[in-house]
């Protein structure tokens, strides 16, 4: 079997992990988390959302965020844009980079951005064409690739639709992402076989969950298949709000922990992950999910 | 990627799972779950373990276990036997098969079975032999396989001189075990690329744990090398006694939500699965780790 030499890990935490979490977490402290982040090796971080705070209320804050956090320049700080307002407010706080989102499967995109899909893309388009005249990079995230709470199977074929127009519009990455966790080894071959033939490989990121624990699994067929770039939160935080105590995000720190042992060089210093996990641990005020975490705090007792 | 059609999963809960658990399980509740597992499409249950009640209190009413419990014609029921005195006791329980156990690191087999590698083999050697004699068969596991907590690394070619060894002995699978949950897809690979060169595929069955997160994704590359038979416990119950809070065994319906959604045969019906795993989570008295199962309990709610 051939593995990739190394990989570039996306860390959604701040934005994905923060966006649901009912305890409200204090600016400084998302402004500290970011800085512990920023000192891990972790080349890319989404540090939050220009969503309407009436929406993400969690990340109101996102100016004094952008505004607030030590820049490495090393590290590419992302936020969140779902419109021109949204990107405006992005562009004040001076982020390197925009990341739009929509859903592959109707109903999805319909519930979360109460748009179709067809009143969606234009919006889209408006955003990334206002980020590159700023000289920012946009990434999109396509949720449901996998599989939707609503409507059970995605088509393949949707998938490639959607993520042509997007790409069309000037993305430079597309984020495929299994939303509600379903997707399994054998589905993540075919459906990135068929990705594959329309798209290079470079273009693509896999953005899985670990809802019902696979999302090691689909990382290690997507390697097999040479995807290089993964998001994940560290801890495992967020991701599936409506299941409370199931797994969300695919967690930073077990994907490290796997890739490092494989000898995959994701440039990611263990210790300081940790380190940056017990910070975020305490002010979330509850146990992170992520297996590798929970290992290293039992052995420690 | 070729897949396998079919796999067989061995349900350890019973013994691996319930040898550590804190709060003592009643003897009939032990007898209903079996009961319950039974009737779930499964075909192989280790149901208990004959080691002095001393070692594993916890296994004290193994002959009332296996006595009590109702046969199902199409499952094996095995239990784990570390002498020629447990052998006396599982014959007498009348099991259909016996398991003996090992490890591939001299320190870790030093500081559980309190002998050294050469002293434990001529033992394990009259159990099999005792065992075959009376008509039933042996499955070897063979513990740290991929790491020791003791000694770090272990060497291939010590896990193939006792796996050979064992298989010498007349033992008919032998089961490699993950003991501390430390193994990664790309070792898993070299790993069975040497033993496979030895020992017929057949002969060989994965005992991964989750302790890091990756047993799924060690059960991918342990497909892809066309291996058939994995170990795994309901809801993850047991296996890391030494860090506790930590995730033990692979858990065996994480094991079959994956397969079934791949569409690799497990013969497992995962509603009765589900039964048997809310049955002794209210009996162990603590949330299981099994990612599937909190998210179905998590959606249920």
């Amino acid at each position: 079997m051939s593995w990739p030499k190394e990989v570039t890990i996306k860390e959604v935490g701040p934005r994905d992990g923060l966006q649901n979490e009912i305890k409200m977490i204090k600016t400084e402290d998302k402004i500290s988390w970011i800085n512990e982040l920023s000192e891990s090796g972790l080349n890319y971080i989404e540090i939050t959302s220009f969503v309407h705070p009436k929406w993400i209320p969690a990340l109101g804050d996102a100016v004094e965020v952008a505004k607030g956090i030590k820049r490495n320049p090393d590290v590419t700080y992302a936020a969140l844009v779902p419109n021109l307002k949204g990107l405006e407010r992005a562009l004040e706080a001076n982020v390197d980079e925009t990341s739009i989102f929509m859903s592959a499967s109707e109903t999805h995109n319909k519930k979360n951005i109460n748009k179709k899909i067809a009143e969606t893309l234009p919006i889209l388009k408006e955003v990334v064409h206002g980020s590159l005249a700023s000289g920012k990079t946009v990434r999109a995230y396509l949720s449901t690739v996998f599989g939707c709470s609503y409507e059970g199977a995605v088509d393949p074929d949707q998938v490639v639709r959607v993520s042509d127009a997007l790409l069309e519009m000037g993305v430079s990455e597309l984020s495929l992402g299994d939303t509600i966790g379903v997707a399994n080894p054998q589905q993540v071959e075919q459906v990135l076989e068929i990705l594959l033939k329309q798209f290079p490989k470079e273009k693509l990121a896999m953005h899985f969950h670990n809802t019902h624990g696979t999302a090691l699994a689909n990382v290690v067929v997507s390697l097999q298949m040479d995807i290089t770039t993964f998001d994940s939160s560290l801890g495992g935080l967020g991701g599936c709000p409506y299941a409370p105590g199931a797994s969300g995000n695919l967690a930073t720190d077990d994907l490290v922990y796997m890739l490092n042992g494989m000898g995959v060089d994701t440039g990611v210093k263990e210790d300081q992950l940790q380190r940056a996990a017990a910070f975020i641990e305490e002010k979330v005020a509850k146990p992170l999910q992520s297996n590798h975490y929970k290992a290293c705090q039992a052995t420690r007792v």
